[in-house]
């Protein structure tokens, strides 16, 4: 297939090379011109714009930062719209705004184009591994057209609803997300400070009605669990400032719902505070310094 | 073994039929008459006060509301205390605060006597068949000599460390668990108004990092999971005023300990909140009942 | 003076009025036909467009309901940009965001035009009343321009600073405004509930340190203050749906701003849990029904 | 009048001198003997009892740190209860739970003594003063006859209702105090970071909808005003630790009554969150430390 991507940062660099290895042909646009010039050295063809790249291809992925940054591609001047045929499919997989994604589609259907939100989680490196996860909003056709191409990227994907229901997923998982770890972080923080092993707090919870992915894969407390960067002084791994956009698209989702979020928004407010505290650059589950002194 | 056993409620009934069932010798006292008939019926032996309960056994077991009924078995008029021998251990599986714990375990120290903290999970059905958690404040010594009687009525001993760490360990999970029950329940409800499908989501937060007993097992989205209380108009299961008895135990510790719980001690709010609309009985997943209407 | 005028709404329509009653010249546009006439009545001169209205006059008002109608009355075709001479100044009294005011000073700095923040407080009736107070956020020297206008509209003009401080000082008031509000309902509750009669509470309150003007103008509790929304159903008054919209502008900039407000986003989710019960239209006062049956 | 007075600690040492001063004639305990000398060199009687404080005299006065000192001074051996004549009335301005001081009225009277609750606010300084207000939980006749010795210590005796809602009067105000604390810190410090003098914004605040005693008499932010502990490094004033003594009560009050106190609840965890950072004997205005750098 003929495959343009648009946005090469750390997800979508690793993500064209996957396409690549699967046989797609792939045109590759980003204002970075490093970031081309890699994904050109891996067998992609570089477009000078996104109205140039999606020329004569069959399906149009699109990986960008925010909402904003999707509106921008598609619909500026020598964007996307401006030379996208009739017919084709535009993936998204930016996290944004379930009414952004529905918005866009909407645009995107004036012109004959489809478009399917098709979030992500796995991180760095489920990109790298082709492990992804996508949570996709679209038709059952259109699932079933866009499939093949995420499948040489991701391991599953997941067919959410229509057009919008990605997004959903995304935001709803990561709300339970930064809540959880939070949660996790303030009753092993309390468990220590009231006298016990916080590897035998741990044990009892993983294996007891309070185990969740955030005591058992991603224990918070330093030491529990190798392969957690709360190991290594908690670098790599999901920075707090993504787990606050999440967070802040939940909340703003849930706003527009009327529709309350009560723990939600404390968790947001406390990873706010860490943010604050000039801690937004590690992985999340620093919240715990909220809690306890190292 | 020759065994005492205090409170013969919900929980304590059943875990005197499983200590006759292994062969012990169960001497038994409650206030409640009708429940005394019925463990001497299994085959206990009635004793009028806790005071005669003691005399001659090997070990003692409470299993009590609150921490002032335990302070009033044992060292009130014809209470534990005054009949108890030098050298024997009491065993408390009452989940009560880990500074009341300590403090009976100074007063029986006065006494010869050794008092264990060993406060249990697994609700009245596991008290039923005998596959209890039981989470042990002891010394190694003392856990040695109690994780016999203790298999009697459960399928995992665990010894979580000295004196009052089996309360801080089930006070902590517990405090994880009305959290993340809490923040499923705001997720489901989230996405079910933004249009996605519980059942979808759902799956996608079971194989993702939102993952959580709370999702998994016990989903508080009625439906989902059959064998949960969500699915039988949440009757049966752990009352929400028992969780909020919990989660008032964690709050009051963290009080004492100065140790923040900020989602902990909002999450008590909203069931308290549960519990001021009438639905105090109600199983603790009903949480979700203040996001959305049924 | 010459005046234009735009965004003849609940607030804007009274404001024209008084703006012709000190003998300013006024015309006037709004997407309302009613709107316009009603104000061409009093005696404002309709104008088709923002372009046209602006066109000749010494200053201009916008009053409208968010930052995105602000930029499309700017910026849009026909929009007040395309008409408005160099040197003039832009009045807009609309609540919004202080980073969208300082985006539309940029724009209008480009077209050699000045913007002024100026919200308001006071409501209705002091739109009415020509008692608004106006918190401006200009320069010194705008100032010192838009004073005479705004003095004919309102009592209280108060200079907060740069561009964009009269929205921060709106927000943050508000801001305080949100919690006090919730927390005098939660502890009126907690007092009733406990059996103190709420008069005799209110007046320790309000003669003590809890008192604030929720408590003493506004309290929530029904029957108290005869002049507040509380003692007339909670109708009338700042409505739910507006206090969401401006704790919500204050827990963005925060966001923005990298800085954490925990009360602020607790109470924004009462109201919105209010607001999901169907009582958004009710004054924000009503948040006590969350916390006792009527 | 004859009045015996146990608990001579900050508040109950001047509130003597201010007894003898009016003439009264005070016998007085407590277990530190300098606090008892102190108040002998004013003109008091030492008692080396309460028991025998109590004997002969025509009220009873106590100002104990908490609930479980009130009890042991009234029921322990050599307490007030052995020495109280029959008819006598007990005045406890100790700050405690309401359900305590119902049960204390209940022990008084099975003696034929009278338990009147009426703590204070105006703390020691006040106190010095004689200028305490006294929320005052008694029968109409027994309001009637504690006032006159109330009045040599204070300048508002406040009839708040029967046994008990003098508690319900002080944790209630002193739960809004908490909060809007708490939101004032959280408004000054987002307005500060936005750009926005701080004397201004309290300016503005101070005379519209969010004024409140925290914006106005004790700013927490420094400098806005001069009396206020903000202005002298947070010392002095009411210190953390007793406002979360306070919001204990509070908190644990609305637990028994099944009352979600929200906001509250959260307050005291930001206090506690100060508190474990080492700040707990600072005055409560310190809370804005958790929002800004100093």
């Amino acid at each position: 297939m003929k495959v343009a991507f648009i946005g090469l940062g750390n997800m979508g660099g690793p993500m064209v090379r996957n396409l690549l290895k699967a046989g797609h042909d792939v045109a590759v646009h980003d204002l970075d011109a490093h970031a081309v010039s890699e994904a050109v050295k891996a067998g992609a063809a570089p477009a000078l714009s996104p109205k140039v790249a999606v020329q004569g291809v069959d399906v149009v992925m699109t990986m960008l930062p925010a909402a904003q940054h999707v509106r921008t591609v598609l619909a500026a001047d020598n964007g996307v719209f401006e030379g996208i045929a009739r017919g084709i499919t535009i993936i998204d997989s930016s996290t944004i705004d379930p009414a952004s994604a529905k918005a866009f589609a909407g645009l995107a259907a004036e012109r004959g184009v489809t478009f399917v939100d098709a979030p992500v989680s796995g991180g760095t490196g489920g990109a790298a591994a082709g492990t992804l996860t996508f949570m996709v909003g679209a038709s059952a056709e259109s699932y079933a057209h866009v499939k093949p191409v995420l499948s040489a990227m991701g391991k599953n994907i997941v067919h959410c609803g229509e057009t919008g229901t990605g997004q959903v997923a995304k935001i709803c998982n990561n709300l339970i997300l930064g809540i959880t770890m939070a949660g996790v972080a303030e009753a092993m923080s309390l468990g220590e400070r009231l006298g016990i092993d916080p590897a035998v707090l741990a044990g009892i919870v993983n294996t007891s009605t309070g185990r969740c992915w955030s005591s058992e894969a991603y224990n918070p407390f330093p030491g529990l669990v190798d392969a957690a960067p709360s190991s290594r002084g908690y670098t790599g791994g999901f920075g707090t400032d993504l787990m606050l956009k999440d967070l802040g698209l939940a909340s703003d989702a849930a706003k527009l719902a009327r529709q309350p979020v009560f723990l939600g928004a404390l968790a947001q407010q406390l990873y706010q505070a860490m943010s604050a505290n000039g801690d937004g650059k590690l992985d999340f589950s620093a919240v715990i310094k909220l809690y306890r002194k190292d």
